[in-house]
């Protein structure tokens, strides 16, 4: 058995036929993380890639932004923890509690982002120009990679890539977690990129677009849909946002510049 | 402008042509549920029905039961706040934050699903059985009502059925908040359906079987897939998991003997 996958005996029905099979079904698992000993959250998610999930989470939760402020990580994939101690000894307080209680699920992060200082902390200046056969190299490249999906049909995927191939990439159950674990290996390992683009398999929704302002992200692209909010929140942020990339075709939603078409 | 979707200019590239275009993109918003006049959670969700999706929420966190607990409800769907008025006043303690804190996200619902005291209890006596036929011609209306999904590519679905139709449907951006939806209808408009099925769009983790388990219901059928963790769940708890269904094909992953085809 595999540390990504189960197999399970199931019933296979075909029109009037059942026959019973062996398959492999995605793993799911609760996860807990600790932060210098006080239990934070727990997740339910892929239980591989523990430590870059903790940072990833940390780091879009506002509770870490470098590598230099972890003393120390610990991961036991076994038993679903992760143990983090930060320099600072940072303590979690009623303040930090309540906080993730409002934003997890997610919302009231939202409104920080309408402040205008905070719009103006995060929008993304980056001059990067990329054609759009780019775009369709790097999603042939994303879905040659994302194996555990053709597998099992239940994980979401995502990566940094540069405009030409992708240089971390990470799967997950969670839309979320996937993008989080890209993140905080990019922490973990300090790997700079200049400027990079997020892919992901995912619906983009306000949070993705939040944690894509906050890593000074300037293009985003997706083989799914995107939402409204995430629209205006990527027109107001900078970011180029590129969803339903399937093959050559592909809708850009926001800063339709970054991406080079011979018409445009 | 519709109230479920935005129309947008967006570039829409074809190989080597881009054009202006209006299309269409689901809406997102966030939602805050006051209970007793106290900020609950912000949800990020499809901004209707927000009664449904409140009543389904507190359902699923055991903060309710039924219809008669509520005193008064007024959701405000421009504003995105939905008030809940219960006859016994429920406060909000730490208690209740801290539980919210802990599951959302999610996970440490679990443990208690593994007591076996809670198992027993949850545990689905239903004798229910159904033709695979049956299971395909429910598929078939959902994927016709899903129209949401058909217009955006954005959202998911969810509804419960008996054995011939699907008795109450909901669509939002979230695969949780369409379950909430759904099962928050159900109170509010006192629904009862003696052995229901569930019918949802979006891939079957633990939670969604703890939903069911919570609501009764022997039967879940997926257009996707499921997690390991959610086969183990729907095996102890007695209900019947069916993922993949698509056309007269579907696997069942547990509790086989509520399907029935010509060979079994």
């Amino acid at each position: 058995m595999s540390d990504k996958t189960s197999r399970l005996e199931i019933l296979r029905i075909r029109g009037k036929t059942a026959e019973r099979k062996r398959d492999v079904v995605v793993k799911e698992g609760p996860v807990t993380i600790f932060l210098n000993d006080v239990d934070l959250v727990t997740l339910l998610c892929s239980p591989r890639n523990l430590d870059y999930l903790a940072v990833g989470f940390m780091f879009g939760e506002g509770l870490i932004k470098t590598k230099r402020e972890i003393k120390k990580i610990f991961a036991d994939e076994k038993d679903g923890a992760v143990w983090v101690e930060t320099r600072e000894g940072k303590k979690l307080d009623e303040n930090i509690l309540s906080r993730r209680f409002i934003t997890t699920g997610c919302g009231k992060g939202l409104s920080f982002v309408d402040a205008t200082g905070y719009k103006k902390g995060l929008k993304n200046k980056s001059r990067l120009r990329i054609p759009a056969s780019s775009v369709t190299v790097l999603m042939r490249e994303f879905q040659r990679k994302s194996e555990l999906y053709r597998l099992t049909g239940g994980v979401h995927s995502a990566g940094l890539c540069d405009a030409k191939r992708i240089l971390v990439f990470n799967e997950d159950i969670g839309r979320h977690n996937a993008i989080d674990k890209v993140l905080g290996e990019c922490i973990l390992k300090e790997i700079k990129i200049a400027n990079p683009i997020m892919i992901t398999s995912g619906r983009v929704s306000s949070e993705i677009l939040i944690k894509a302002a906050r890593s000074k992200i300037p293009v985003v692209i997706s083989k799914s849909a995107p939402t409204d909010l995430a629209v205006r929140l990527a027109c107001d942020l900078g970011i180029t946002l590129v969803g339903f990339v399937r093959g050559s075709r592909m809708n850009v939603y926001s800063n339709g510049w970054r991406i080079v078409t011979e018409d445009f």
